[in-house]
């Protein structure tokens, strides 16, 4: 298959070497990346400015494009422009971090593979539950599977698979789990700091809350040390509160 | 009630300024909004970078506060840090530009209200569906009415409501209708162009397509000059697609 790769921890990072290595040896890879860090940009995309492509070598060879970007923007400029015909997947990562739960909505990697799917191309994005540890050998063997399982069976239009694998060795992953997405999310407090020109700012901090006690979802799974995989659509509408909104008189 | 009142056209934004006017006659209001226009960052949150804050005011009396950050930004900054008390309700708007379809996934204008519920504050998104026309006098009536309503009835836990209001005279809205969000997307391409020192870059360009014709879906009911009011929730999980994954052998 044509795969796009991406991810929104930029082109230099471990994670997308080790998944392009990985998807080099059965497919057809082109990598289109952010120059730099792009974490918790959620679904931005660049409007206002114009963007700047530019070629990546490593070990003087052709690694892949960089983007002053967003994932969003990777995955359209690749599919409209960088790529001589669409892609048949793109993969996003492998994200340093969980995207389990909370999390997905403010995560550039699986809003890179969401851009995918809005135009037509199915996606799938895998996460590293750990922002700390490089353990990448499971998430390589899995998503080297997953997509043999997507060219075998499809993905439904609009769907994506948002993959996360537990920062461990393999031999210490304990399943493979079919999730939901959890309702987990972040206790944060701003700390507040004088810079060293007496000029006040903020920084965002907080903890991780884990919400969800039932064993398909998608933060306990992870923290039992087996891999989640949730099917994610992005149908917004919440059909339950769309009766009620009835009832109160405002249509006309 | 106490309104936190932000938008992602910026705090200098005609919309928001009318948007105060309107709310400030029942309300106890304050406004955080981004220094400058952030829109289509979707829900980007900033992490690896101070926040500063900078007191605005026009006719030398306060406006609020304005962030160098995005809408969730201010939502946050504000609820945590800024406001001595948790606001009832959070409105973000007027928005120049609909937001219906696709562009909910993209903008900062919803994703402000999806930031305040997921905050456990109500959240309400204002757009006028259009980039040109400032025509806000219906929106704000609207706008007192509903937050009126949501004071009365009260949003599921969750739930935020995406109002998307046409740019005409009061006299030529024809209707207000209860909404699903609809599929329509952009057909895109990338303008490639030479800058001035002869370096290629690239401009996301592209037409805005309606792919629904049910007039309950939220770009229908805007295109006959109704308001259309839209229950949106961040529920991700595919439930359909979940059962079907559970036929690809993969778990274990």
């Amino acid at each position: 298959m044509k795969v796009l790769i991406t991810n929104d921890d930029g082109i230099h990072a471990q994670g997308i070497y080790h998944l392009k290595n990985t998807l080099e040896q059965d497919h057809d890879v082109t990598v289109v990346a952010p120059d730099t860090e792009r974490s918790a940009v959620g679904h931005a995309i660049t409007l206002s400015d114009p963007l700047r492509v530019y070629e990546v070598f490593k070990d003087e060879k052709f690694f892949g494009y960089a983007v002053n970007g967003t994932p969003a923007d990777c995955v359209k400029l690749g599919i409209k422009s960088l790529l001589s015909e669409p892609p048949d997947l793109v993969v996003s990562g492998i994200n340093l971090g969980p995207n389990t739960a909370i999390n997905i909505i403010y995560s550039g990697t699986v809003s890179a593979a969401a851009e995918a799917v809005i135009m037509g191309v199915p996606g799938l994005a895998v996460s590293l539950a750990s922002f700390h540890v490089h353990e990448y050998e499971f998430a390589c063997k899995l998503t080297r599977e997953l997509v043999e399982k997507i060219k075998q069976f499809g993905l439904r239009n609009g769907t994506l698979l948002n993959v996360n694998v537990p920062a461990v060795k393999p031999a210490e992953i304990r399943g493979v789990v079919i999730s939901r997405q959890g309702k987990g999310r972040f206790e944060e407090f701003f700390d507040k700091r004088v810079d060293p020109t007496n000029r006040v700012y903020y920084w965002l901090a907080g903890k991780r809350m884990h919400l969800d006690t039932d064993p398909d979802v998608d933060d306990v799974v992870v923290t039992e040390n087996k891999v989640s995989i949730t099917p994610i659509r992005y149908d917004l509408t919440d059909h339950e509160m769309l009766a009620q909104l009835k009832e109160w008189g405002i249509e006309r």
